[in-house]
């Protein structure tokens, strides 16, 4: 079905930090292999294309579709890895309805896979980001009918934080590591 | 940079067929939660869009994006999974010509984090498909400066066909099971 636009690009000068806080980090995580983690292309509906001689073909029409699976997914230290990445200006809660059924039950079936699926949230506006497991997220997900958040207490209480450095600026994969790595 | 579109598009009236007897598998192995691989969208870089109101963002102006990984991946049985599948009509040697050295990158380093990384390879003279492992992959890819390709001795001495079915139309994860799992 045609989507909106991801909400990246239609809030481009708001800064797209966290997207922007790990594509960096990964691209440290790969130049040192210390994990493999991309972000999947924006999925994108092509419906017509000019092959022009000479030079590169040029889509000229084409529509957002909705993703299928989250936006990250890769592989460290033998373990797959799966999240989606969403920011939040609320203060008091995190807001669920940028998240699609088919993300949920996306990491509903990588959990059964033995996969590590988790979701990483920003409130800018506290300058916080945390790491929440997907078993916990599914259960506000699917928990509540309308107007679904998650409290920030619940992520205080229940998030792994991740501090924001320098090099790498988010170091995420560091929290991985302490959370699911025995 | 700019690229031409994937070799599936300009070809659509061939048939397609590997590509979607894989995605036909993926979708038998997710809905019995065998396995859970996706095929990632086709990157595509996005240099204009209309939004016109009451109806959906319209790109009009975007262009094929070389894929800086291969184009599935997904999780099974908690191990990662990674690879590329292409066609050829040779009968001799399957041309590389098609890979990319990103590809073949991305391949070596899925490795080191200890992901299962392979390529799938259909002769479809021969009518024959082949899961063929990253390591003797990436010997062929590095070892010839020009004109690469696998002879068809060496895949059907190293190579694990996968025989085709009803449903799913290619199991290679049962081959994936057999190869890498003991
Ligand atoms: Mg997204
Ligand atoms: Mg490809």
């Amino acid at each position: 079905s045609r989507q909106s636009p991801p909400a990246e690009k239609s809030f481009a000068n708001r800064g797209m930090t966290l997207e922007e806080d790990i594509n960096e980090s990964n691209d440290y995580y790969i130049a040192r292999d210390i994990g493999i983690i991309h972000k999947k292309p924006t999925p994108v509906q092509i419906v017509d294309v000019h092959y022009p001689k000479r030079s590169a073909a040029r889509i000229t029409e084409a529509y957002f579709k909705q993703a299928s699976t989250t936006d990250y997914n890769g592989v460290f230290a033998g373990r797959y890895i799966d999240f989606e990445a969403k920011e939040t200006r609320n203060k008091t809660a995190f807001p669920l309805q940028n998240f699609h059924d088919h993300q949920a039950e996306h990491m509903h079936k990588v959990q059964k896979q033995d996969g590590i699926a988790f979701v990483l949230l920003r409130f800018t506006v506290h300058g916080e980001t945390y790491l929440y497991d997907a078993s916990r997220f599914l259960h506000w997900y699917y928990g509540q009918s309308k107007r679904k958040s998650i409290p920030y207490k619940e992520l205080q209480e229940h998030g792994h934080p991740i501090p924001l450095g320098l090099h790498p600026r988010l170091d995420y994969l560091k929290t991985v590591k302490d959370v699911y790595f025995h």
